[in-house]
Order: structure tokens, then sequence, then C-alpha cells
């Protein structure tokens, strides 16, 4: 419980092999502060009584993940999105979660700009449910290495020019250190998002080297090549104050014993703070 | 031998089951008018006799890959990439190569500015030996994906300010799409180099969804996401008259018949043309 974990938060999804309850046992026994949660841990349950066993059990509701996925070749499928994040809003409400984090979406089938345009008029329709809930939603511009069917927002710039230009102040962007550290533009497009106010979120892992898995092998932090204490510093400086999010998705890690793995997040949460 | 094939360049690597010899006279009897030598095809051979086989069987060498990987924590790992870029345009000049591509390189155990900067400075020292040999380089900014360990550049912005910085009419950039067809700025910097007349090579292939290996997935032209035609429009534009490389790296492709994948490649470059 020492005080270096104040600002540590897991997501649900870093230890995947635990159902909701145990990870929130787990987390708080282990002196963890926030928890992300992913929907697909809510499955199954009453999403109010969930909210109220995580805060019951010390922990604080950092963000749900993960709505978006906004653009699609089919009128149809968009509506579904649409309804889908209208839904992801009443279930961050529900659980008392401030914040849904928007994986933007990208659809193979027609050209990068057209789903980009998607994703803003996407936001643009659900932001006047967020509002009346009074959730944040944070655009969080992923990989160019999922350009093709994850996300149509790939750079922190991209994210900054599109909450800018939706212009509320719910509307922000997340920054995971796992999509953008090798961006030459992210320590100035960081301190744009600080100065604009609308930083609402910071993911921290590793780059492994080499990487087998283009989705599942995140590494711990310090175990690849992403300059964390750097990255951490430039967040610092717009004035940030909210969590570091612990988002692993690692095949090699949920093989392995989740408390032994908890344990080496902390550990390496210490060397990087 | 249609005309339509009169910018058709394969590069060695993308048949990498033929030996060399095999590839040159499977390619001229395709009708391909172009061949990108990589150094390993030459390897155990007599490069100039290799370069006359090559000439004599009416095929055009574009190029010869790769140099470059001038980053390292370590000093004498510099001197000895520095070195085997020295050796990499002989190679050139004795294939009768007019061009070498760069894979810039990258340390995982060091800052990718340090990394940057070093590949810069390694260019620089090479550039008076490519001088006396009239060989021109080639900047070949790689996906982000491969930030960690290949390549520190990333994006054609910063390949197009290095080639700007170093201010030499024979370094110019290479424009795969496979690295930069995400890249929302690739319109207006593909426009950027050819105003600076350094576009210098062109190499397609495509993005597969899924992409299941960092390395070798790449699809054939058409099988993926890449606006192929559009980015091609965009590199004729600048008054480009070079060839339309294919290099493709795939397991799946390697296992098949090389003489039908051949077929593929020329029936995909048709359709893309």
């Amino acid at each position: 419980m020492e005080d270096f974990l104040s600002k540590l938060c897991v997501h649900t999804f870093t230890t995947k092999p635990w159902p909701l309850e145990t990870a929130v046992e787990k987390f708080a026994a282990a002196g963890v502060k926030g928890i992300t949660v992913w929907r697909n841990a809510l499955e199954g349950r009453d999403i109010f009584a969930s909210g109220e066993l995580i805060r019951s059990a010390g922990l604080q509701i950092v963000s749900l993940c993960r709505g978006g996925f906004f653009p699609s070749v089919s009128p149809q499928k968009r509506q579904a999105a649409i309804d889908d994040n209208r839904r992801a809003i009443d279930e961050a409400a529900a659980l008392g979660a401030p914040l849904v984090v928007l994986v933007c979406g990208a659809d193979p089938g027609q050209p990068l700009e057209v789903s980009r345009s998607q994703i803003r008029s996407g936001i643009e329709k659900v932001l006047p449910h967020a509002e009346a809930n009074n959730i944040r939603l944070a655009i969080e511009p992923l990989h160019p290495m999922y350009a093709g069917d994850r996300s149509a927002v790939n750079t922190l710039a991209q994210a900054n020019n599109m909450a800018e230009a939706i212009g509320s102040p719910l509307v922000g962007v997340a920054v995971d250190v796992y999509h953008l550290w090798w961006d030459p533009a992210l320590e100035s497009e960081i301190e744009r998002c600080g100065k604009n106010n609308h930083l609402f979120a910071f993911h921290v892992c590793d780059w492994n080297i080499p990487t087998t898995d283009l989705l599942l092998d995140r590494g711990l932090m310090g175990e690849g090549c992403i300059p964390l204490k750097k990255i951490r510093s430039w967040v610092e400086k717009t004035g940030f104050t909210g969590f570091n999010e612990v988002e692993i998705f690692s095949t090699k890690f949920w093989a392995q014993d989740q408390d032994a793995f908890l344990q080496k997040i902390i550990h390496a949460y210490k060397n990087f703070t």
C-alpha cells in the first residue's frame, strides 16, 4: 500500500484470466488504486452492483473500455455502432466510470479519410448522450499497424485535430505509449493536448524486441524499448494528475500465474515511477 | 511482353526461393523489365558478371538492396556499418546498379533521436564514396512497427527532412506503400520529395487484413487495403518515371510454386496500373 502505487491503475484485460470479482479483490489487496473496466468483464453482471463492488474494495474506476468502431461501408453497421456507443455510455454511467475510451475503428473496404470522417461524425452523434450522462469520451490513436481494421486515427496529432474540431470539454484523447512512442511529434502533441485540457488518459506497457504478434505480445514496462519515463514526464508537464493505466495484452503473461504477474506489474511500475 | 509491363520491376527477395540466375531468366521470360537485386542474391558470385548476366537478359538493374543499419550503441558497430555501406556502394558500382536503398536501422538500447542522428551521420560519412562512384542513396522510411530495431526513420516527412538536411543530389528517398500508406501526410510529403527531385524509388505490395506476421506477411497488390492507384497517382504527379518495384516478403507465397507466383504478380500489376 505504499504511496508509489497511488497512481497505478490496471485494466481488467491485463489480467484477462481473472473474472471481474477476482481482479477487484486481487488489485485491492496488492495496493492498486485504480481499475479500468473492459466491457467483456461486465457481461452477465449487474453493472451498478459491479460499480459498488469496485468502490467498496477501495478502487477508483478510471474508465470503461471501450467504445468506438464507428466506420463501416454499411450504413446499418454505422448505426449499430452509434447505438452500441450509446449503450457504452449507459454502462459507464451505471458503473460510475467517468470516461469511455474510444478505439475509433476502420473499414478496409473504404479510404482512411472516409473512415476518419465517419469517426468524427459518430462521436458527434453520441456526444449529446455523453453530455446527458456527464461521461467523457477519449479518442485513442492506435498504432499505424492497426490502420487497416482497428483505427483510422493513428497519431496523436490526428486525435488532437479531431478533439479540437469537435470542440467539447467532454471529448479528449487517450495517450497510450504502445501506439505512439515512435512518433517524432509526440512531445509537442502531448504538450498541445495538455494546453487544450483534453488529455484524459495515459496508458502504459512496453514494446517488445522482437514483437511476435501484432496484438497480443505487449511487454511489461521496462522489458522493451519505449522511453516510458520520458513520455510520462511529458504527460505530467501538461498538469496531468490522472492514473498510469497498465494495459498489457499478452498471451505469454495470460498463460502465467496471474498473482505472480500482478506482482511483476507492481515491481515494473515501481521502477518506472 | 506487353507495354504495360514496361515499368514493372521485381525484387529478388520477392521470389526468394529462386537463385539470382533463375530469377533473371524467369523475370525476363515473363516480360518483367526491371530487377532490384538484394545483396544476399549476390553471395558467392562475381558481381560484375552478375550485372552482365542481368543486362544481357534485357533487364534493367533498378537498385541494390540494401545498405543502412547505421545506429548502434557500440562505436565499433557503427564503424562496421559505415564500412559495410561502402562495400554496398562498391557492389552497386560493380553490378551497375545506380542506387542503394537504405534501411536506416535502430538500436533499441538508445533513444530514437540518437539513432536518427547516427543515421544522418552515417549517410554523410559514406556520401563521398557514393559520389566517387556516382551511386545514389535512398532513405527508405519504414513502418512505425519497425521503429524498435529496424529503422528510426518512420515517416516520409522524416526521410524528406533528412534528405533535405544532407542536401546532396545523390541522397533521396524510397517510397514504399507498405510502410507509408496509413500516413495522413503522405500525399503532401510525396509532393514535397518530388519538388526536391529526390524521389528515387517506388515500392509496391499490399497490407493484408489480418496481417499475421510483422515481417513476412505482405500481400500481393490488390489483396489488401492499401490505396495503390491513388498513391501511385501522387508519385507520378511529381514527374516520377521510374519503376514500380514489387517487394513482397511472404512466407505464404515463398511456399508456393514461384512460376505461378510470378504470374500472379504480373496479373496483380496489370490490375494496379
